[in-house]
């Protein structure tokens, strides 16, 4: 079954990459490997805004994840054409919005971490940091950015 | 000398990877290089939990941040089955739980930078980064991930 | 054009690379990668210190940002032995020591991400990562690593 079916099947629908606010882009090939840039996590189109611990749950958090993934898997598609050419997804980097407090940084993560499993299966399966940052870009509570492997 | 007699006379015992708390591995192989996940302090197990600048010292802060590069020459051997094959170790990114006016990451990361420096020599030196996070999984004081080259 | 005429065009001189406070190197290949330790910002030789949102203005992290990316090109310089090898910056973490309601890391971040663009024209466009961190070593207010394709 090709990755695309998977979505379809998955009702995930790939959105166009955001445009990036600066002078990057969504994400470069180099050798084998595909760098993403850091995705922030939006809803209804702008910043989910907030922060673990103080106002957003784990469970809130989890779901910003996998939105912030599934922009992501957009910009993968854009930058490699054919997400059936994706060896593996190889590193993930969750950066969490955090209260001083809040310690659950790989519970949010596996929000993003489930979605690549769910979408690629064994070669969804990554290494990953989760960590808690003071603030994001937008006040987002959540951003991911990871290196995919390429055919 | 192997890296494994090295790890004898500095009588190192490599632990078995920790079991991530999430979906996903403790390492991944692409191309030449290994993506090791992010591995937080254990101390007798548990998380090694603190503040740098609140509680825990420097001093501490550098042997939590050798446990924690301890913790990933163990996944480091898991990864590959051989630390012999590892070419280089090339980047470490080490975070740490950092007080609003802690500013000595750099000290608390040369904890995991000179082990690395003991264990693989010439081949241990690598590039870094030390920033201060907001908070870490399980309260951690830190946090270590590591890309190495590979035979 | 090469890219040392483009620097004497925009009248940046390559400083040295900084002596690591630690044990590690500025930069490493591996493959063909080369992996940049993270090159905080300096003023007069010292840590540009301070907070984006507490004392320091987004303009000035800007001028921060854009210095340290310059720090960041010499020690490119001295790890690849000629700019000019390099095929294309491929990845910026740009991480801006924030307060708690500063939320425009990424326009913090344009500041290194244009003097790539300056340098490099096309080759100099990147994937990116802008995070809001609790403090940064020595107390400066922005820090930039990267990776670069060299042939």
């Amino acid at each position: 079954m090709s990755v695309y079916e998977r979505l379809h099947d998955l009702r995930i629908d790939l959105p166009a990459p955001p445009h990036p606010v600066g002078a990057f882009v969504p994400g470069v090939q180099a050798g084998g490997l595909v760098f993403l840039s850091g995705h922030i996590a939006r809803k209804n189109g702008a910043s989910w805004s907030g922060r673990l611990g103080a106002g957003i749950s784990v469970t809130e958090g989890q779901a910003a994840a996998r939105a912030a993934a599934i922009d992501a898997l957009g910009s993968l598609h854009a930058a490699t054409g054919d997400l059936d050419r994706i060896k593996r997804i190889v590193k993930l980097l969750v950066l969490v919005n955090s209260a001083d407090d809040f310690t659950e940084q790989h519970l949010v993560a596996n929000g993003a971490s489930e979605l690549f499993g769910e979408v690629f299966d064994g070669r969804g399966l990554h290494a990953r940091s989760a960590i808690g940052v003071a603030q994001l870009p937008l006040g987002s509570c959540v951003e991911v950015e990871l290196v995919a492997e390429i055919e």
